[in-house]
């Protein structure tokens, strides 16, 4: 088992904190200054540590360990949410450090722009396995100011530079350990999460067309009320799809517009987010034909009529059997029956990761559940078995 | 039976038409330069059929029969929505007119601003019966660029002028005649409508407080999910409202706002519209009471605080039954079979009116229902046999 120093792991973490401190958390958005005074304070934690740092035309950090292999790949992000907290992708990045100091056979990534302030998002990881290409760059601009990536990249010294792509066959897998950025570990009494995957996200907006009429002249009879016929349709979705769904899916209409939205006009059109997520394809299919099947029940029984549009359907990321096995033995050893297998309802680099070679994730608990907001934490006790857990587990898969 | 002149009728209309012309409608916000001089081309015209017209420091147009009572009032608004429709306020206006020209003991009366141009609405109405105060007219202002309605008033050239005050106990009545701004009529295939009161409304705010949480990190069981409990409590209302509602009440959720209203966020809270209309009192506090069972209901089931706020109630206006005895008994003997009883869902001066003398009103058809729009038309004909309707009915009703 390797020896991991949790208390140095500590130390990194603290001291990245200081990059961008605000508050209890940190403000470190993608290529702002903070942000790449805590990509060269990496480079330099990663000379010290033997591996061999380098960062591309897209801002991704990459230590290479200079030794034989098999090699693992662990890592995440640096560059944080606005005023957001200090762990979220910084832990996973400083934990491969740790795997690293060791003296795991590991190279360590902080992959750009995971939290997407520019649009597209996830530009590191998706660089790095080669599937963002060059006019998606050209065309992606800040979501906050506009500003083109481009600009960015240039004003963050990393025009022309080259951007680096992962080495086909050089990995046995990835970990990447991330806070839970939820309740489910804390509320249980438990110290630790085995990923199983990272769920698919399949995004939905329903546009009902009634027609706008005066809420006094308008005889109920007479109604096309696009905004009754959301609720009915929501309520449907509400009764039907907890008999579609899996053990662990979850759905969520987040808007539901009405226009004109006046108190005394009956809606003509109703604008709805809704999606679901779940870690198994054949779960969110299952899910897809009763969400379409009450759009078509809708549109029987209503006045109005419905269309269903798919926003965008990201693919489901199962974590690797024999990676989940290594982190469940890891942490049965360290925390006996204070773990769980758990899926991760938010995207992670991953995700992306998962096209090309094996990963696994593992969950330290957030405090409060707690994310994307300064007051985010986790328990120092906590990091420090996390780290330990995902040390060895990192042991058992390369000896395995 | 009085001889009224329709054509003339007509003819007064299609003069009245050309000033603020619009398309095939009129623009002649409260106030402005085409609203004064409609104003002032009714007093002409109250002048020539031997009214005594004036003009007092509101803007509200009177016509007083110079000869012996018992008096009845007639008219309605003379100004218009933006680029509104021809008919609306003047129609029941210029039948005022018709019926003095038939030889009626009529006074005619032109209340200013019942379209609400100025905060507070029904500016007219209100003070000719002492219900608008001067500290209410030094509030109010232009809904639509703030300008205060007393500089409006000052550029009217109205500054200081005093406020008419309807006589007590000279008028055995009031007669307003207006489109139905709805389809009812149409569809039945009907002429006329006589109005057997004015809705009152009741208008609601319904917020629901949970917990705004992650999209994908927060279980289904773990949620408060405002937006689900807004949905629900709607779908509970689409259920409950109509055991306890009347033959004619409708009720209306006209906005549904979820904050933040984002794909991933599991909304915090819901602010949602609800209002319901009735002409009987009676009705409306049986609604009332359903919708605060179904408030308390879903603050018994749900995880999320629905809170109910009454935003405003106003009166209903019943019409006054020998008044609508007459209105019917003239339908009946002018157009057999061709008109019905029916509530005016939107408010009108009569409303106010009400408050101190018996009101009736009478409806026209209205093409295709459409109202507050430049389009907004009647048929001729059916212009001319409403005002023959209202004619006989104000003869029976003074003979009564």
């Amino acid at each position: 088992m390797p020896s991991i120093d949790a208390d140095r792991f500590l130390r990194d973490l603290n001291e990245l904190r200081r990059i961008g401190a605000y508050r209890t958390g940190v403000h470190r958005p993608t290529y702002s200054p903070q942000d790449m005074e805590s990509r060269r304070w990496l480079m330099d934690r990663m000379a010290e540590t033997g591996l061999e740092p380098s960062i591309d035309g897209i801002g991704n950090v990459y230590g290479r360990h200079r030794g034989r292999g098999p090699h693992l790949l662990a890592g995440s992000h640096i560059e944080t949410q606005n005023h957001a907290g200090w762990l979220d992708g910084a832990l996973g990045v400083v934990a491969g450090l740790a795997l690293a100091r060791a003296g795991l056979p590991v190279d360590v990534a902080a992959f750009a722009d995971e939290e997407g302030h520019f649009e597209g998002g996830f530009l590191g990881s998706k660089s790095i396995i080669g599937i963002l290409d060059e006019a998606e760059i050209d065309r992606s601009r800040n979501r906050t100011d506009g500003t083109p990536l481009r600009e960015a990249l240039a004003a963050a010294g990393l025009a022309g530079k080259p951007r680096l792509q992962l080495e086909k066959g050089r990995h046995k897998g990835f970990f990447e350990m991330h806070i839970e950025q939820g309740i489910q570990l804390e509320t249980a009494g438990l110290r630790a999460g085995v990923v199983t995957g990272i769920v698919g996200i399949w995004q939905w907006r329903i546009v009902i067309e009634g027609m706008q009429d005066h809420a006094g002249g308008t005889t109920m009879a007479e109604r096309k009320d696009a905004g009754l016929a959301a609720v009915r349709l929501l309520a449907m979705l509400d009764q039907e799809i907890p008999k579609a769904c899996g053990d662990r899916s979850t759905w969520t209409c987040g808007r539901i517009a009405l226009d004109p939205g006046a108190p005394s006009i009956i809606p003509g059109r109703a604008d709805i987010l809704f999606q679901f997520r779940d870690i198994d394809t054949a779960v969110l299919e299952r899910m897809e034909r009763c969400l379409r099947a009450c759009v078509q029940e809708s549109n029987r029984r209503e006045r109005t009529t419905a269309t269903l549009h798919a926003v965008s359907k990201s693919s489901p990321a199962p974590c690797d059997p024999a990676m989940m096995a290594a982190l469940d033995a890891a942490a049965e050893a360290l925390a006996p029956g204070l773990w769980q297998r758990m899926p991760s309802g938010a995207g992670h680099d991953a995700q992306y990761i998962a096209r090309v070679m094996p990963v696994a994730m593992l969950f330290t608990p957030s405090i409060g559940g707690i994310s994307h907001h300064w007051a985010e934490d986790t328990k120092e006790e906590d990091l420090a078995l996390c780290i330990r857990i995902l040390g060895d587990a990192a042991g058992r898969f390369l000896e395995a």
